[in-house]
């Protein structure tokens, strides 16, 4: 069998790569399945990434990779295949390209769109200093929807420098592609027209293209090509791939593999989501979804299909899914738009200006807020709290468990104001009263001179955690709130408080959170204030309880600080 | 003369209509030279609106202006002609569409990119609520440039719906229109070819054009061919018209004619950021200089001039320019990178995903930051500190007078991690002292039981005023630290502070921002801290003193505050 390297690459037959090949995706299939990861993206990619390693000279050449998460084969043959069994396990190896990983990873990515204009200043930064290097980006097709995409292909004509452009074009997002560009790429695998090739050529590069790009004979050669064309133009290689390739159910079914995680015995919230936005958009025709490719993540495709009608999937456009939903509510619709944590801080602007600027019912349901643990930094939900805390005529909602969540969304079918619920991933079902705008709930009531205010499942879990260990150690006791509004807090709980220690726990960061909101609602009262979140910093990928006990949010640490100041 | 009303435009002969917009570029020029306000871009669209009012249905119809700054004609069009002359005055008609004032605004803007994606979610709701009117986005070309478009432009496949797409072309944004799409539309002005046309044809839209728009005999049929065109699919009318259209010289000077203020004696911040950064290029060959369409506004006229290889305008791409300037600070280069602070909130994302979570040495030059005065609620810089507070990595200076600006800027040449510095437009030269890294400066210093830090130099002219009526009036006097660091804060000198009343001012809203920072700091201090900025509302257009007055950060209000407590 051929050890898996760098140099092997360079000097195999075709023969020889086509082993290869098969090894790695043995590789990547088998550290998935334990790890985690993304896999169909990753087994299409296979070739690709081989071909780019035979063909060009890393890493003196540059590849930047757009997302990110198909660079498995990569790692494994640039130095990483014997930390591979580390893949997004603490401490191991990223799942996404990292510069502080290896020199073969240029650039850091996570988010979809950035690829080409990260490409184009690398390459800009090459001719200014006068070095010699070829600078390659392998984008999807899907993230060829996003408009960074478009604002960097607009730009060639003003940079004047040479890249390469890999279009790794499998027809999907995590749900299919869609839409326009997708359907000229589509005709264009077969025999393509001028008009189809003039929608690249008028930006002022050179397509070519298509080839199979999990044929190795036809990939090489049209490498080969690409990197003599791109001596003298920014060149775009066409390269259609299958994702999933490799393994009959991860082809037939590539976007239930897209990403796998290690099986939980947890419900995710994108369930309920789906769950009771069909629910209520039975019984409310002005309901409608939107998402930005992420249909199925989110938990709504059976929405999608029950309400076809009103069910918008606009791609990776987070920003004009945004707009599109500040609109539809402008004319009386009642826009839900799902989206990750992370990825709507592409849509920031868009809250301010279009949708809370006008005061609109869109509802914003934001998943994986909090921690998010594997993916790592760049999807880390740390920081929703605080870019949504000082919006003018927002609502942050944050739920207590997932009938909470329900009861929230019930609340939202009827609330004439731009809304935000955000929630982790995984969740339990739990029990719920009614919620109203504004009010916290008091989950634990005590006598005793402390009061924790805590917000979401995560928290209120940490919160009885570290009560038990208060009574059982020092036999002492607190109230525990439920504090399931960020905005507007709940006055009258907070000013009717008489206790003289204030603690606070929330799954964000702690700059500008919740914390930073409560201890300002207290300022000046003589009561002492503590609050607990993540630390200023960037979480690494790590599991989620792990990244609470060592970036702020640890039992030992919060209870430790309670028995300091609660004996002063 | 004719009477400016909508019902004119509907029955006028050309001749009269011509008349007509003589006078309201009349109108226009009279009411920009006294309120300030869009000349240019106004004068080139005169004939364009007047012939969209002539040949559609406005309100029933509903146009959605892209920006929003051409809808001037619109306005005198539309029952406001009497009011024109309180054109972005306070309490007067706001300088963009605003749905608050008229029926015949239906959706607010300000920043760039949004007409075609709003477009798009109007006439979606239409469809679903089985009404029946168009619905037309007027677009500049400087627009088109932005992601955002070309988002919408993606999912006209997806949405099935149809629009009206005027692309009014007058080759500028506020500087020249640059990049692939606006040579395609330079060739279409011309014979265009097939390949032109089939860049927007790809996405599914009817290419119609191009037109003078400023030839109503040419411009009255055009629209209604593309009024009975946009029956059947959607259509992209192009039309050309000249920024300045009219006058002598505003046609020969439309970039210098975009934006009139009412002149000041001050000078502008961007004076001395073009001159420090020429100054500093000239001896460090590391510096490179990018803008998102605003070389001019923000000072950098010279440095491209001097440095044309270092500069880049990259169009009204505020994500894009972004994601070059960490990958360009990738290689060794040290990009400046010079913004309006309300338009940085469109690259939010790429703040935390690229630059700081490289931790990569690009410095945001935030111009326009604090209350912008007359341009209104979408122009008010008043957020940033809130939504750079809590991004790791990143540092947070803010000047008290240009000559500390300078000094920062050249702070900044040898600084290794992303840095932003946030300005207003206008100011004072003054004097400073060289600048460390999150260090404070005292100002006047007294043996008062008082502290105020206040942040840049309107809030530290504010502080003097404040401190000035507290000695008059009721003989207090108290210290004023300069502070001139969001983050780090200065916590050597904040701990070494003894007083006991702690006031912070800050030209931003008072959530999230330096108070929160520095009372968080002094949380279980026991001191009493007061804060003051924007109140958690939209600051509408108006005098920046007015706005400052009103919205939190009126003297007699943190006089009466300070005394209030200081008594206690």
């Amino acid at each position: 069998m051929m050890k898996i390297s760098e140099g092997a690459v360079k000097s195999a037959s075709i023969q020889q790569l086509k082993g290869l090949c098969d090894e790695l995706r043995r590789e990547i299939y088998e550290t998935v399945s334990v790890c985690g990861g993304h896999l169909s993206s990753n087994l299409g990619a296979v070739e690709l990434t081989v071909g780019l390693h035979r063909v060009f000279d890393f890493p003196k050449d540059k590849l930047v990779f757009d997302v990110g998460h198909q660079c498995y084969t990569h790692k494994l043959l640039s130095g990483r295949a014997e930390r591979f069994h580390t893949l997004r396990r603490e401490g191991g190896l990223s799942g996404f390209p990292k510069r502080s990983e290896s020199e073969y990873d240029c650039y850091d990515t996570g988010h979809a769109g950035t690829a080409l204009s990260a490409c184009l200043g690398i390459a800009k930064a090459r001719d200014l200093k006068g070095e010699d290097f070829r600078v390659i980006a392998l984008v999807g097709d899907g993230s060829f929807q996003n408009g960074l995409i478009y604002e960097a292909l607009n730009s060639l004509k003003i940079l004047h420098t040479k890249v390469l452009i890999i279009l790794n074009d499998n027809g999907m997002s995590i749900s299919p592609t869609v839409g326009g560009l997708h359907e000229a790429l589509e005709r264009m695998k077969g025999e393509h027209s001028a008009e189809d090739v003039a929608l690249f050529e008028r930006f002022g590069l050179r397509y070519m293209g298509s080839v199979n790009g999990n044929d190795l004979g036809e990939l090489l050669p049209a490498l080969e090509r690409a990197k003599e064309a791109m001596e003298e133009e920014t060149v775009l290689l066409h390269v259609v791939t299958q994702k999933g390739h490799g393994y009959p159910f991860t082809e037939h079914a590539p976007m239930e593999t897209h990403g796998l995680s290690p099986k939980t015995a947890t419900k995710e919230y994108s369930s309920a989501l789906g769950e009771e936005l069909s629910r209520l958009a039975r019984g409310n025709e002005k309901i409608v979804a939107v998402t930005a490719a992420m249909t199925d993540s989110l938990g709504l495709r059976g929405f999608f299909e029950e309400f076809p009608d009103r069910s918008f999937d606009v791609g990776i456009c987070e920003e004009h899914a945004s707009v599109l939903c500040a609109a539809l509510a402008s004319q009386g619709l009642k826009p839900y738009y799902a989206i990750y944590s992370t990825f709507l801080q592409r849509a920031f602007d868009e809250i301010i200006h279009d949708v809370c600027g006008q005061d609109l019912p869109v509802t914003f349901c934001i998943d994986r807020a909090g921690a998010s643990g594997a993916d790592g930094e760049t999807h880390q939900g740390v920081f929703d709290l605080s870019y949504l805390s000082f919006i003018p005529n927002l609502t942050v909602a944050i739920p207590k468990n997932i009938a909470e969540f329900r009861k929230m969304l019930a609340l939202s079918a009827d609330f004439s104001h731009p809304l935000a619920i955000r929630y982790p991933r995984e969740g339990t079902e739990g029990e719920a009263c009614d919620v109203e705008i504004g009010k916290f709930e008091v989950l634990h009531s005590t006598l005793s001179d402390i009061v924790l205010f805590a917000a979401g499942e995560r928290c209120l879990r940490l919160a009885s955690s570290v009560r038990e260990e208060l009574v059982e150690r020092f036999g002492m006791d607190l109230t525990i709130v439920n504090a399931r509004f960020l905005k507007p807090l709940d006055r009258g709980l907070l000013a009717s408080r008489g206790e003289s220690l204030v603690v606070t726990l929330e799954d964000n960061v702690k700059i500008g959170g919740l914390g930073s909101a409560i201890s300002d609602f207290y300022r000046n009262s003589g009561k002492t204030v503590l609050t607990f979140g993540y630390d200023d910093a960037f979480l690494p990928h790590g599991e989620v309880t792990s990244l609470m006990e060592k970036f702020g949010l640890g039992r030992e640490k919060i209870v430790g600080e309670i028995v300091k100041y609660a004996r002063r």
